[in-house]
């Protein structure tokens, strides 16, 4: 498996396994159709709570990403399941409210922000000039 | 009190209480120097448990934004105590990234993330244009 999850982090490993799937996705590690372990397969291959794997697939599957399918098990969407929309851009902004405000109040400049961002987009292989990759 | 706490969020209230204090000082609204309320007065005005103050008021002690004196009580710090240095960056890539990944992942372009950022800068009055404000 490619999730690294640490478990030493305060961010709670069902958000852990949230975001490495999407980051798998993200870098095209993962794609529409493909199969991901069962809950039960996951938290033996982990190492963790069977309760906390199904807590994190079932996020994943309310925001779009996943299917869970009684026959064919865990299986990874399309893009069109998952699209933004105006309500997900209300929620992009509400979390990064605090933690750009935290930057800015720390003197962090509006330039150093987007070069984060970009280093950020650029590790999951954007084109640092481009944002069309749709 | 200006702190706007949302009892039913998912953001824990030690969090909100940490990131309206900050977005305080971001507005201006707290400037060095400035009491805030003890925690068991805080816990009364807000209705809220003393440890869940006490927790919020550590965490902004620990990152430098206060101060808890024995006789002034607690005390809003300057600039200088809380400046950001190479360690704040990396753990401002680190609290960005999934966000940002996610962004990307659901087909938003870095000119919209950009334009959130800004929108959400422009929330604490810094113009659209500058970084430089310090």
């Amino acid at each position: 498996m490619f999730l690294e999850i640490n478990l030493e982090s305060e961010i709670p490993i069902y958000t852990q396994i949230r975001n490495e799937i999407i980051k798998g996705i993200a870098l095209g590690q993962l794609v529409e159709g493909d199969g991901l372990p069962s809950v039960r397969q996951m938290a033996i291959d982990m190492g963790i709570n069977m309760h906390t794997i199904n807590k994190g697939y079932n996020f994943l599957k309310q925001e779009g990403f996943l299917s869970i399918h009684r026959r064919k098990g865990v299986v990874v969407n399309g893009p069109d399941k998952y699209r933004y929309n105006a309500a997900f851009l209300e929620i992009l902004t509400e979390n990064l409210s605090p933690i750009i405000i935290e930057a800015y109040t720390r003197g962090v400049r509006t330039d150093t922000i987007e070069r984060v961002i970009k280093k950020i987009l650029l590790s999951v292989s954007v084109p640092v000039e481009g944002g069309d990759h749709d």
